[in-house]
């Protein structure tokens, strides 16, 4: 559990790198403070209240709190679950917590003022993750239901994915990504850091599947981080086939993004299939992905990273995919996905709706055009990503 | 075991860092989609038929196949060694299987052309390198012989190395690397890539030698550990020193081949020599490093990488080193190693021949000379590796 | 014990990042080669005499040695500790003394030269380093009196940073850092690989200080990871918020000097602190950190990288904390604490004195001004860390 922590904390920086790999140099620092914020008091906070909002004691099923901070715990109670003790399962969650606002950070990446974001990750990291998780894996209303949600198809990626949604439509497209109606390429700078990105997410996975189970039980874990490994591993295969057949070319950013879709896809039932099932919803994910991404431009929605087609798409398509394959595949298990998904769907919306509303009508969420054109780094940190990279005569 | 397949996974990242960081960017993309190609294809192919391929029940010790895909294992069966589950060995074996086709994707770089390479590599990931392995791992004919090879210098860095070489030669040198007969430097573009993928590889050997103890019993594995340190730290230093006196200038591609040698040349042994033995095999593996790529360079050979000296040379000479030095020391086990070697040259050789000398008179391997001279990322994926990359004014 | 050797391993990694993205890329290779030599020749020095030096089995309290090399223990004997083996205890600890020099290098970067730095390094890391070790860890006079230092707030942090304090007075600020006596800023060549360095380096610390419980103890362990994971948080906020105030601007590089601020912090007690008292004394050396910075700029000292106000002025913090703080406050703790920071000033100060001021009247310590001003690349390596790397036309 411990070593799954620390696995999952370096997804940041997995998360980090994809998104200023695929984002323009001069927005470079603006991503990588916002990453750095979001895991810094994100754990603050989900020490001062998150933990406690979520795994509330005596609860009624939709709201309950324990009270701020962490409790001065005697060492005699720590092993207060098989397995894992109370300070374990604080961090493994925080880590957790940080990273649906970090999925959100991907999707408004170039264009959103700092502060405001900065607001937003402060009430949607420290009380609006923390009551949508109380609902499942707090022992809430939807775990009574039957709703399962292994590690967080829909607890973790879809409730950032809803919130991205939500902003990038809020914030609007980037100058110069959609011409006469048509969805134009902005390339990135750095394809390398993003491939880098996404090899430590997949490593992150180890921790944030393999940790899910809550044990260091060999047989269930194992199982786990096969289904999960297939899963990413046929996600990114099926994404390169179609992509490749579709648009000839070999891109590998649709490649990356194909084996993030499988990695969110298989998480919420990745202790519930075999290998076989692993292998078909990761591929199912990498064909979403492709038709999702060309989707949301067709929506006129842009999303920089394609964060909505990775967490959003995927997750509720991995969410539903428990009730379709594997142990506890079934009708009324099926339906109990589609409730789970569509109570976080109203959930997530309403409250990111408010909040970048609210931000919207006061203090603004979008920089000035001016700063969008020379970049956030000149204009919010005063600063170039690499000031003194200097280029070799040839 | 399952966080050393975690580390060996991300060993894949180290081999993709030093691999773009050593070559030339206008072909970073197309070693980038090589390696996350060969990652994923050769876990599914593994899954597919590999695993079954090499570790087949009932054996004649040269060939045998248990069937396709993963059985459907019952919880209680798990345990079917003790220490590590059947899951847990597959996904650990798997990882080890693609590793070998990444060895000579770094020999190849820059020329060779990407639908025939993925061919090769289907084959020999999911074919060639379970069959090898079957051998020596499986319980075949060589194990039977007293052949050792604790962690795979060669059943994994053999098996790739001798493909590179095969690939090497039936390829060509790049254009530019020879001048009248004389080998000319084309330097990479990311030293400080290929240097976070030396640190990173290291820290995957961690679980690549660590975790082929097969158990997490403490004694043999962290004297696996220390054995594998100090290899690595005296391959470095004696490349260093070594290349220091003879070309007179502080050369960090040597020293960080170095490393790589030091750590190839003891995985053969790691559990069965001690401190000592481990900085002797290590410290000989840097001095051949610095001597063989200069041979390499001489016999015409354009590795971009460095990786027949890294992989294969060392590979082999760790694989003699376990009759040399250490518990098994001596001229029956020396003799049984020698036999191994030859056997899996005559083997890899051969077949590497016949699949690279197939695609060559059919397909054809290599990119056109205009391809080759504007790079295969504008040609094979119509993009560049940093597209928004743009200088600072000074 | 075994995967937190692994994961401090990879904090050289971090420090190596972290140091390339704050300085200039003239120096990038040169800075690269001096990390890379002292992880090897650190883990041979460790293995050939530290060990011994540090743990010397019959002691004075001062000095000791128990010869060269490490034993050649019998597998039955490997458990001589409670949960962690002999060669693990190696492994862990000759990582730990590789970190001090490390310090010092960031510290010195862009105008030391090379063989004289690599004379220091051998030196400090395989005789000084393991005498002060053994002073507390060794079961010294220090641990006599009390002394506490968890897992190296002085130890390894202000070993490394009294060391960088007194190589950066005698080798003089860069050319070009004080104009009119006012500092100037220099800025680095790549920002998001220093961010990488500083994700890496946290996870790294929770190998550093989890490894330091020296147990696999869940309760202890799990309590030091919250610690240490807070009070880096809150670190980071804390220079964030401070620096913001002052400086008007969001300055990235201080919010990460904040977090490593608040890891150095915290390791000196992260097994003796609540979740308050961590993120107190994190905040406390995230404050620390943006006055301390600019108090060094005042003293007219260069130090590019900010190790000193990193590892010593908050490795100095995080002592005396014990005594303010957590399960061990009080008075006479605090004075034990107080005795210790002086008596490593004392010795550290005066040796690495003797060592640089030695080495500055023989060999020289300085490069000369051409090649400061062209790079130490160009002249010691004669090449380029991007020696490839090209624009792309817009």
């Amino acid at each position: 559990m411990m070593i799954c922590t620390a696995l999952v904390f370096f997804m940041h920086l997995g998360f980090s790198l994809l998104e200023i790999g695929l984002t323009r140099q001069k927005n470079t620092l603006n991503i990588l403070f916002k990453n750095i914020f979001i895991i810094t008091i994100g754990l603050l906070l989900y020490c001062l209240v998150g933990f406690n909002l979520m795994y509330p004691g005596n609860f009624n099923g939709f709201f309950g709190f324990a009270g701020f901070g962490l409790d001065a715990i005697a060492a005699a109670d720590l092993a207060y679950n098989e397995g894992y003790t109370y300070w374990t399962d604080f961090l493994f969650q925080g880590m957790f917590a940080a990273t649906a606002a970090t999925i959100v950070s991907g999707a408004v990446a170039e264009r959103i003022k700092l502060i405001p974001f900065m607001i937003f990750v402060i009430i949607y990291v420290g009380v609006i993750y923390p009551i949508a998780g109380s609902w499942k894996w707090g022992g809430g209303f939807l775990d009574q239901l039957g709703f399962y949600d292994f590690a967080g198809s829909t607890l973790v990626h879809s409730v950032g994915g809803w919130a991205a949604l939500v902003a990038v439509w809020l914030l609007g497209s980037r100058i110069g990504k959609f011409k006469d109606g048509k969805p134009q390429a902005i390339p990135g700078h750095n394809v390398p850091l993003a491939t880098a990105g996404v090899l430590i997410l997949w490593l992150g996975w180890f921790g944030f599947n393999g940790g899910s189970v809550l044990s260091a039980e060999p047989g269930a874990t194992s199982l786990v981080l096969v289904t999960t490994c297939l899963a990413a591993a046929a996600g990114g295969v099926a994404a390169f086939l179609v992509s490749t057949a579709l648009y000839k070319n070999f891109d590998l950013t649709m490649f990356l993004n194909g084996i993030l879709g499988g990695l969110v896809g298989i998480t919420a039932g990745a202790d519930q299939m075999g290998p076989t099932d692993a292998i078909i919803i990761g591929a199912i994910a990498g064909i979403i992905i492709v038709f999702a991404v060309s989707l949301i431009d067709r929506l006129k929605l842009d999303d920089p990273v394609g964060a909505i087609a990775v967490h959003l798409v995927c997750g509720i398509w991995g969410t539903l995919a428990v009730g379709i394959f594997g142990a506890m595949a079934g009708w009324s298990q099926f339906l109990s996905q589609l409730i789970g998904v569509g109570a976080y769907a109203v959930f997530c919306i309403a409250t990111s709706f408010i909040i970048f509303y609210v931000l919207k009508k006061t203090v603004g969420i979008r920089v000035p055009e001016r700063e969008e054109l020379e970049g956030l780094d000149a204009h919010e940190h005063g600063m170039s990503a690499y000031p003194d990279f200097r280029m070799n005569e040839h």
